[in-house]
């Protein structure tokens, strides 16, 4: 193994369709999340097509400047599949029949009742001197070679293949040259803005050079990413994360919904769970995001009861009983017809919860007074209830998110209240 | 310009967040789409990390391999921003200051009522021989670079600096030399399987060299993208896709519901629109996501009116007027109930036509009789009722998007009905 404090990793995905527009590169994502887990971090991607001169002139420059080469696809039994050849013919290696590998993939298509086909001949042939790393879900082996001072591992395209073999034959090799250990956390916070959140951290930042924070901004959803090292072990390297987390969760409270990786509609299915507490929604300019969000849950038939997306102004009368004068005085899209909304589908359905939401998702239909991206955000409950009114920014696509992330968002942090009160 | 008919193509990506699972490099996939637009093929792609070391060996390599190198990203005014140093020390050329450039940076600057900051001065300077590619949208100009026989062209990262800057300055002078015409075309299909479509076109694929086709699967819907080149003009390109389009459409006939990158529910909202008809819809497994879909669409507040998400059984008896026996009897996942729910939505809203779905999206819930995946559709209109039983594969979130693609498939097979009476 060729893993030292220095050496420099590459990963080379072979393959035209990644040269196009419509095929990304999901396999170096994969191998580089693993190998960071162990500390261990990646310097080169290279993406090059099958070609066999653009093959051979990647390889030759990966080798000048990499130690550590991982040379995904260009394995399978086609014309266009020559990873192995150019790897050989770069090193000036030959090529090797193993009559044992030959008979496992012919056994495959035994297994299924077929005939194997000439041209899967060709996966037999591995490189002189390379070891080989078992395929088990494909008929494609991978291939272990180390040459000179430089190690290449040569691993299927198929996400199918090459996880499994990734992670039972190149992951425990890798391990016992972990450099570091590493812990991550994710944080979610709803309710503040970036730039809120940014100044709220500004201090936090530089803490320790072992510990990084990364805000990534969503529609309605701010994610803090903590990410840390340690030399001596995987606990070292969570406890620094538990004291950076003590400090955010300081800092943002109630605004911070989760800290290992639910999203928002399950936290709030949680907390209804929790509170035995049944709900119901009335949705018009989302029409259908949020009981949709909600229904993402498995389970969730236990809290949800039933929603009605009015759509149209008879709809709001006629499913919801709210009048009509109120809604030719106030407008569909107010604070009025909001709590109308709210109060009427608690009372009709019987749940013990209610969430509405009224708004011009655009890009038509907003005028001076009422702008696109204005939204009201109803919440209804024994006794009450509450209305927001928002402006927000982006396509209709954008406000939907954003509208049923503001009413999962209320109804998260009034069920807070309850689990406060026990 | 180095572009000739041999010329090699290099994309190099910068920046540390490139080579972590975070961040994916979509600026070469827009490069490579507006290069692919004229016929020009990418050899190489590359993802190095902001290191000096690093970035100076991924230069060197693509020197030696490549004739035209797109540089994007790092050049940015903080201290990791290294490309133009790199770059200019790679080729052993000095790095000038530019007063124009600082001129302009400073007013950036000003125009929002701010100092410059010190950093941003790093930005003025550019690389001895090149030309200046002017920045509308940020402060960091793009350079243009012959050196010998070697084209480089430093790009911007962030997304809105890049594309105008690509299209206005570097597009024009590969229009120039542009080796091919190319036409692209998308056809997508609901209703059939992707087998059932392979076995269609099996003696379709080999067509003419110039003319090609590919399969791509998505749930429920079936894409077939035509791409075509010409030497001549894109007309001829664009009259090869039509005479494959017709050998398509004769082949798929209805399966095909868009050919110029319409949705399914953009379709059906157009045809609800021609035949001035109108729609309410009642879901349960989906949740809200049929509506969502609905909505999605600006301007469906013309035929959409309202929806009821009737999760619960009580809600199917209290909104829909569901004899409470016949959910007994059946069950609430059965032809009868999807049938009710389809009358009994269209006859409380007064509309045209209903959508109604019932299912068991999992991955709880299912039993041998009724597995997870059964789902029954409903079409109701002036008249009479239609059912469909399907049984989905896939997780709960793909048995909610097949639900729902299924629904408005049948909906728009029932609208052409319409349009074929005309």
């Amino acid at each position: 193994m060729k893993l030292g404090e220095n050496s420099r990793i590459e990963i080379i995905a072979v393959g035209n369709e990644l040269l196009t527009p419509y095929y990304q590169d999901t396999d170096s994502i994969y191998i580089t999340q693993r190998l960071n887990d162990l500390g261990i971090e990646i310097n080169f991607k290279s993406i090059v097509g099958d070609s066999r001169d653009d093959l051979a002139d990647c390889i030759s420059s990966s080798l000048v400047r990499s130690d550590i080469i991982f040379l995904i696809g260009g394995l399978g039994p086609t014309e266009d599949d020559r990873t192995r050849e150019v790897v050989a013919s770069t090193l000036g290696k030959k090529l090797i029949f193993e009559e044992k590998i030959l008979n496992k993939i012919r056994q495959r298509f035994e297994l299924r009742g077929f005939e194997m086909p000439s041209v899967n001949n060709k996966q037999a042939y591995i490189i002189e001197d390379s070891s080989i790393l078992e395929n088990k879900h494909g008929t494609a082996p991978g291939l272990w070679l180390e040459a000179g001072d430089k190690l290449l591992i040569l691993l299927p395209g198929p996400p199918h293949e090459i996880k499994p073999m990734f992670e039972n034959y190149v992951w425990p090799r890798f391990l016992e040259f972990q450099k570091q250990f590493v812990a991550r956390r994710v944080l979610k916070t709803s309710g503040l803005t970036e730039s809120k959140i940014d100044s709220i951290l500004l201090d936090v930042y530089p803490l320790q050079p072992s510990v990084n924070l990364t805000t990534l901004a969503y529609p309605g959803q701010i994610e803090l990413h903590l990410f840390s090292r340690s030399m001596e072990s995987h606990k070292k390297a969570d406890e620094a994360l538990n004291d950076l987390e003590y400090d955010l969760q300081k800092r943002l409270g109630d605004n911070i919904f989760s800290s290992s990786g639910e999203e928002l509609e399950e936290v709030v299915g949680s907390l209804l769970r929790q509170a035995q507490k049944t709900l119901s929604i009335a949705e018009s300019c989302t029409g259908g995001l949020l009981g949709h969000r909600i229904t993402n849950v498995s389970g969730s038939s236990d809290y949800f009861q039933q929603g009605v997306l009015t759509y149209s102004n008879d709809s709001k009368v006629q499913l919801l009983n709210i009048p009509y004068d109120l809604i030719l005085q106030h407008g569909a899209v107010s604070h009025e017809v909001a709590k109308a909304m709210a109060i009427g589908i608690r009372k009709i359905s019987g749940s013990d919860i209610a969430l509405s939401i009224t708004g011009i998702a655009g890009p038509n239909g907003g005028s001076p007074e009422k702008p696109v991206g204005l939204v009201y955000v109803g919440l209804s409950w024994e006794g009450d209830v509450e209305v927001a009114k928002n402006i927000f920014l982006g396509n209709r696509e954008i406000i939907k998110t954003q509208s049923s992330q503001k009413a999962l968002d209320m109804l998260r942090r009034h069920l807070l209240k309850y689990q406060k009160k026990r």
